[in-house]
């Protein structure tokens, strides 16, 4: 019977022995590796931090005390260590447990998280309340990942010379972001923990990690915990004592850190270092963080239909034109810019996880007469929204926005979810947008974008196996793909196209149209349509959706239509498989069977 | 005949010598406090910054060079130094100049700004595209009032730790933001710069700044380079050579100091450090910059009835229940939470222009027990959208969000608008939208917010004098103004509202409904007036506005329903007076009117 069976609950933990939290760290990777294996997750960052949370179990209680990840891809061993052990297994599966904190789930889940950057901001939030309300607890953040650049982790940590007691702040670096961070602020800690070498005393910290790290003895443990904690660096000024680098991976030292750590926070915050291994216990994802950061079942990687092309046709782009710039931020796997930094890395930036400067940035080479793309997850782009309506769109710079993972994305779930894009990006001024249905499609909508000289948004999940007949976008922004003379459904994006196409084939007279254009419509195709029934179906919020430019566009006109709007439904949408995400939501065929048949029933007809 | 009046081309001040640059810097301090006088304006950064920007003139050429400045509010001596002397006095009337640079204005304007934080990101996308286009300008950004600690600024200066050369960030402090900056970004700063001491050669700076800047004195100029750029700070370590601190308003000293760094830059970026007086030249405001940040016309200030409201009523709840905590980012005055700083410092919290950190903040506080309210001008909120989905509304938080200026603001202009909230915020799941309508109003749904349990945004212009009769938000919903038997006008917020009870006036028949709750709709009434003609009135983009709830409400239960959406049209709205805006974008008497008759004659019966 291994450590991790015989835990049943998290206060057991501090009760094992160094030899036996290294076994619990074992028996976690093990598991984690496994669950990953079967369900797909995201397996580097959460092998990486496992004997950190081990050591945080065996100094905390996180039932009163709150633990905060940042991005939160990194909390798979603190689920099972607190509550989550038995139903680990559902890791991402329709009603199973979230691959990310979520407090609905958990007590132990201080915050829900998935985007990067929240935590120390929601930290000095918790001790601002504990501190008025006269509670007792520490709040320990645990930033990784890059995340700590991020603009609102910089907000959180510049925006005060005091921070309040008991908060703890655990910089966990892997010497990288998703993808490889090269950034100031990394080069800035670790010039930090260069100068001040490897700190520690003889009898508690053995290990040396990384070549930058030089042991050196200490007379005592008092002259250690004084030296620690004694120098000035850019963490120090900013109101916390600074404590670092120490090995993330090495439980008894970092057990040892801890209780210090614990201590001097009872008087003022505390930033502790630790270096962590992304991919810790599997030699691959050792060797391939970025490649293992987020996998599918059975470890595999694959970027996606769109992805492909846009680093492809990218490439060919650039060769004709070098003022083609592709930027992503933290993203460039995911996207499929890999393919261009390979290439062309003199026209690839990554700005690591900082999509507000992104697209800044790209405003900027826009107006001084570059063609930047920027390249960013549908939900991760809306963290730019002021970005992009006030420095791009108000200037009304040719600026090319490609939303990967629009619409509902699966297992990564409620913080994941690209289903806002639309409504978000709808009303900016100058903005167009489009959702091309296949690779071809989608490159030549990038032939075409670049030539608008404008803002241009490009929003597509990250599959598509459709097949349908390609028709240059110059010709016509929407395309009839099944006639129809009783009524006809406008679907936007493939996932929708298909469902439409399978469906209308059900009927007689049900056409389907493919919505390319979303801003602007097609107002000739509109015009055509305008005496039969219309259902709009979209895989995007129905508030702010494409139904609610088509209404405005009738409305205008003083055009009474009979419309119906499809759409996800106002509400956050859990993880799980998108079928049956879909079908919660209700843009599954059952609904729009449902749907057709009311307008089909009206006038008459049914197959 | 003054130096002013005889320049005719921003080289003619190349020319000038100290004292006539002096003087210069005298005569555009008249100018611009005679025209913010007549016109409103901000008065105190732009006064602070005009010997930087004479000094600037002298030394580079801003036909080629790129000036960029942060915020824009410090762009008035350069529109009149550059182009737009002639016109200044129509600054920010209709028709007339922008208060905020404008490329549309100018050639010498290099990027449109209104919000903070953007001139580091702009900057280093000039400079990507400068060197990548193989051409030879220097690009300079003035980052002031408090703008450099915000999230866009801090992502830029970590993006890296090379910097381009000939990029020159001039950090203009004058020791606070809008309101007073006491965050750790400046506490940093300023540190590194009492360590240093002043730095400056016998020679070439004499002046004393503050009380932590001592002189010494330097054995050669060589020494005083070689000991000015050699030192390591935090600048050091994102790429830039730091200079610094220097008295920014005397223009001897800067033009020498600029001659300096403009070699320097030719090999590395530069920041210069430079300490400028708000409101300098005018000693209301140098001894109240706050007050005197933007005026109106005779220098007047005035904050609204809803933000005075919004300090009375939550200084009264407070006083109830302690919980509630007050957050605003850098808005103190203008959204009327000075009041609670001043009797309730305890629940008040000032993060500077921070607004991301300021609603994750908040949310971390909801989580953990207490009830804030985030006061943000509507423009600036959407600077956090991300945080209000992501943080907020995904784990349905009891944060209230005020939002001053919604709608069409005046003469700030287009950077300003405040036309995008009900778009940006009606599609987040979970939220709840209010639009009050008088001051009694606003204080009633106050205490109904926090009943709510959820989070609540509530948006208002700036000032309303509509008397209307109070109906507590729990008998009802929406409130009917006007009976009408043959068509309604739904209408949102004050000045939509006084609108259509004006025009109603002039017809038999015409209804008037109060919008006073956005999301949810009353779905009592929306049943009740479906058979009729309605009319929504908002002061919003038509995009994502109220319309299109209801159009999407109609469209839901297959109802059919003559909808007219009447909101602000698909552009920017440039500045002026909001009567003026509110014509341009059709929501004056005339086109409501027009739209009423285009009713009315299809069903008969005009008065």
């Amino acid at each position: 019977m291994g450590i991790l069976e015989k835990i049943e609950s998290p206060l057991d933990i501090k009760g094992l022995n160094i030899d036996e939290l290294n076994s619990l760290s074992k028996e976690l990777r093990e598991k984690i590796i496994e669950t990953v294996k079967n369900n797909g997750g995201h397996l580097s960052s959460n092998l990486g931090v496992v004997d950190l949370t081990v050591a945080l179990y065996k100094e905390f209680d996180f039932s009163s005390d709150k633990l905060i990840f940042d991005v939160g891809h990194q909390c798979y061993a603190h689920k099972i260590l607190s509550d989550r052990k038995n139903n680990f297994s559902s890791l991402r599966l329709d009603g199973g447990i979230s691959g990310f904190p979520n407090v609905e789930e958990s007590g132990y889940d201080a915050f829900c998280v998935g985007h990067a950057g929240t935590s120390i901001s929601a930290g000095l939030g918790y001790c601002t309340a504990r501190d008025k309300l006269n509670q007792d607890y520490t709040v320990v953040c645990v930033v990784g990942d890059g995340s700590l650049a991020n603009g609102l982790n910089l907000e959180a940590l510049f925006s005060s010379h005091v921070k309040p007691k008991n908060f703890i702040v655990i910089v966990n670096d892997n010497g990288m972001s998703i993808s490889k961070n090269t950034g100031g602020f990394y080069k800035l800690i670790s010039k930090s923990t260069t100068k001040r070498g490897y700190l520690g005393s003889k009898k508690v910290l053995r290990k040396i990690f990384g070549s930058s790290f030089i042991t050196k003895a200490l007379a005592s443990f008092r002259d250690f915990v004084k030296r620690v904690f004694s120098k000035n660096n850019y963490f120090e000024q900013c109101g916390f004592k600074y404590v670092g680098a120490f090995d993330g991976n090495d439980i008894k030292e970092l057990t040892t850190i801890l209780q210090q750590v614990k201590d001097v926070a009872k008087n003022k915050a505390v930033v502790l270092h630790v270096k962590t291994k992304k991919g810790m216990g599997y030699v691959e994802a050792e060797n391939q963080p970025d490649k293992y950061h987020g996998v599918g079942k059975d470890l595999i990687c694959d970027n996606g239909t769109f992805a492909n092309a846009l680093g492809q046709k990218l490439n060919s782009l650039i060769e004709k034109d070098s003022s083609i710039v592709a930027i992503t931020a933290g993203m460039k796997d995911g996207t499929g810019l890999v393919a261009v930094e390979k290439e062309h890395p003199d026209n690839f930036i990554d700005v690591g996880i900082a999509e507000e400067y992104a697209v800044t940035l790209a405003s900027g080479m826009a107006i001084a007469g570059l063609k930047p793309v920027v390249a960013i997850y549908s939900t991760f782009l809306q963290r730019a929204y002021d970005q992009i309506l006030h420095d791009v769109c108000l200037q009304n710079l040719p600026v090319v926005f490609c939303l990967d993972r629009a619409g509902l994305v699966g297992q990564d779930g409620k913080t994941h979810q690209g289903v806002f894009d639309i409504s978000y990006l709808s009303h900016m001024p100058n903005m167009k947008i489009f959702a091309p249905n296949t690779d071809v499609e989608f490159c030549d909508l990038l032939d075409y974008a670049f030539k608008l000289n404008c803002p241009v948004a490009i929003r597509y999940p990250k599959n598509s196996s459709l097949q349908i007949q390609n028709v240059c976008f110059e010709q016509s922004l929407w395309t009839q793909i099944v006639k129809g003379e009783k009524l006809n459904i406008l679907a936007v994006g493939p996932n929708m196209l298909s469902l439409a196409i399978s469906c209308a084939e059900q009927f007689d007279g049900v056409g389907v149209i493919s919505v390319r254009s979303i801003k602007p419509l097609d107002e000739t195709v509109l015009m055509q349509i305008k005496d039969k029934p219309i259902i709009v179906l979209e895989e995007n919020s129905a508030i702010g959706g494409v139904n609610t430019l088509i209404s405005q566009f009738y409305a205008k006109n003083h055009i009474g239509v009979d419309l119906s709007a499809l759409g996800v439904e106002d509400k956050f949408v859990e993880h799980g498989s998108i079928e049956n995400q879909l079908k919660e939501t209700c843009l599954d065929k059952q609904a729009l069977i449902k749907e057709i048949s009311y307008h089909i029933n009206k006038i008459g007809g049914e197959k």
